[in-house]
């Protein structure tokens, strides 16, 4: 994309009610629009990197057999009333509507009911399961605060993935994989070396729960992190019963600043018993299935990552999560010069070749251009100037590397294969 | 995917209250789930299809430099108040809720004054226009009926583009340019020789705006068509003056049923004047931008298209949004039968070759299995049974005929081309 096309420019000023780190930067290199506290929608480099953490999480979640679908923001009393969830003394960050009717209606917090509800429709007989179903999906929830930027917001879209198993041993086996799968996409986010499998409280259907907790200078949460086992306990749990499961010493503990990117929960019973979710197993008799549930926050990682990993310059994202692969930079204004055609003809060539380039053809000072560079956090600079072709080619830096290298164009173009997208 | 894995299962039983011709088939197929009257989730074989209407009209979109966002759902009075579409006595299909302080809140019914609020950070000068920024973003309205099934919601995705251009002949130009994308979009979608531009009513800013109508027995329209010179007009505007502007007679006229799958409009200066969109001209002069909006939506399309070509067996899609090219059929229920063999045979070279197969690998009758195939619109069906293999291959049935023949499997797979999802 040429960055003269792209609608959205830096700036230096802010909302003046945006106090954190994630959405300061975002907004400043244009990435997000705040449309009041605890809303912000998405303009194009944001959309880029949110579709991105969307698609890596979706491949993670069909390789364990996820069926993907999407249901709706707009709810019915009645079906939250089975589980008791609807009223505003249960759960507090409703935000309720109405038909015209009079009708009371609510804005979907999570899926657990209306999802029970619907698959009570398809499963009847021990053979219509397990299946694993999930969606990305808005839900709207009204914080009272909303002080997080895009971590913590009124409106966000969610992967919620539900299990639907015949025993709590189906469920525990699936629950192992879903584990799996989580690790993995943090891996694959860049956010792997980072990221602790962490222990919490479970319910009455298991033990633990789960969470993910990304280590964050500005994490809401501490965590008791186990560096060697790669595990860590969050706080709420952290009695010695918990320490001998694990087999861990307290003194083996370290605590850490974290912020929560994701969690795994045993529903056991719950929602079927309330819903009716129930199949006849082999014998003839009927049976409650068995549910866990499993959620991660696109918007929540994307804050996650800024927060981890942005300098003072500004942003640094993750290769597999960057809006595009290379920014490529010419010095030249005139359209005439050499250099910007030999930049023009680059641009050509990486597009050509599927690799995903924004190109700052604009008119503006090497200066501007390259603090500008810092804060869109693009991995890779590619600079195109009389000086860099007298030197041989182009004149190469990683973002969060302060060493430049001049490489020839051929390299350039061997080194940057065609991404799939 | 494997027909066993598939949650979802046909069905004879629709919710009682459901009276459309598209959402009784789509309950049916399982292709739809309704959370209740005027709200409808997407299911995995549902939502393939809106997918695939959604990646055509982006690519489409795109062609004519469209910029991808996703502004909210959740909106501030004090950005409507501008325009006066807040209160409910001038726009009577809000959904309206709070903050936990009280702040009221509506659900986007459209996103004119958001984006054009939004777009105002970014323009300064005249070097910043033309833009065109589009979006795919679930639409509330508060319907008082809702009884066309997906075709007339009250949430539901919606693409809308809107341009803001300099001056009034920048803007003329690129309307027609998305006048032409549409139609583009019409053909890919399969749906090109039954969909007409339709000049409707303008408004301040200009004579006519533009729908796109296609003839469908159950539409809620009426238009005046054109075969020869395919255009529609709407009844509303059929006056002498119209007929003499589009140099047509009254005779060549036919008056058909249809259904109106997209409209496109000139703003003018109505949002840009109202929320202080302006930029400075050559001249340093401060001036209006000129707007233009463009609406799509992906489930009334397929909703018109299920209405279009379903038949009294079941649904009918056109290859381009069919949520499978191929439906793949055992007919042997025993997984040691040859023909079974032969079927997972070519289930794995098809997918492994990028094709979209379903395989229906489940132990139903043959009369089952092609009664459900008929009903999911798949536009091919290949049944691999004894007496396919000792014809020669696979028994090959286009979804809308009614001829069957026998085809190598060598044939068959030279015939479908990788597809790229």
């Amino acid at each position: 994309m040429r960055q003269s096309h792209l609608f959205t420019k830096t700036r230096k000023e802010v909302p003046s009610d945006e106090t954190s780190k994630n959405a300061t930067l975002l907004l400043r290199a244009g990435y997000i629009h705040k449309e009041f506290s605890g809303v912000y929608a998405y303009l194009p480099l944001g959309l880029r990197v949110i579709n991105k953490i969307i698609e890596i999480i979706r491949e993670e979640m069909n390789n364990i057999e996820g069926q993907e679908i999407s249901l709706t923001a707009l709810q019915e009393k009645s079906t939250w009333d089975a589980t008791d969830r609807w009223d505003d003394s249960k759960v507090d960050v409703w935000f309720k509507t109405a038909l015209k009717n009079g009708t009371e209606l609510g804005l979907a917090i999570t899926h657990e009911e209306p999802i029970t509800k619907m698959m009570s429709q398809y499963v009847r007989s021990f053979r219509d399961l397990p299946k694993y179903v999930y969606q990305f999906q808005t839900k709207f929830r009204n914080e009272t605060r909303a002080k997080s930027g895009i971590m913590r917001t009124r409106e966000f879209i969610m992967k919620d993935l539900y299990s639907f198993c015949k025993t709590k041993e189906e469920q525990d086996h699936y629950y192992k994989k879903a584990q799996d799968a989580y690790i993995k996409v943090f891996k694959r986010l860049g956010l792997g070396d980072i990221t602790y499998l962490t222990f919490a409280s479970g319910g009455i259907f298991s033990k633990y729960s789960h969470e993910f907790q990304t280590i964050c200078e500005n994490g809401e949460d501490e965590i008791y992190v186990h560096h060697k086992k790669k595990i860590a306990i969050n706080k709420e749990v952290l009695t010695d019963e918990v320490l001998k499961d694990l087999d861990v010493k307290r003194e083996d503990l370290s605590i850490e600043k974290a912020s929560e990117v994701g969690n795994i929960f045993s529903l056991g019973t719950r929602f079927s018993e309330a819903l009716n979710l129930s199949y006849t197993d082999e014998n003839g008799e009927k049976q409650l299935a068995w549910m866990g549930s499993y959620g991660l926050g696109p918007a929540r990682i994307m804050g996650v990552i800024v927060e981890s990993f942005a300098d003072d310059k500004g942003l640094v994202w993750p290769e597999a999560v960057a809006p595009f692969s290379l920014h490529l930079i010419t010095i030249a204004k005139d359209k005439e010069n050499d250099s910007y055609k030999k930049a023009e003809e680059i641009y050509k060539k990486l597009t050509d070749a599927g690799v995903e380039v924004l190109f700052d053809d604009r008119e503006e000072s090497a200066g501007a251009k390259f603090a500008d560079s810092d804060l869109l956090g693009i991995p890779m600079r590619v600079v195109v100037s009389d000086k860099s072709i007298a030197l041989g080619g182009v004149e190469i830096k990683e973002r969060k590397s302060d060493k430049s290298e001049i490489i020839s164009v051929e390299e350039l173009l061997k080194t940057y294969k065609p991404n799939c997208e």
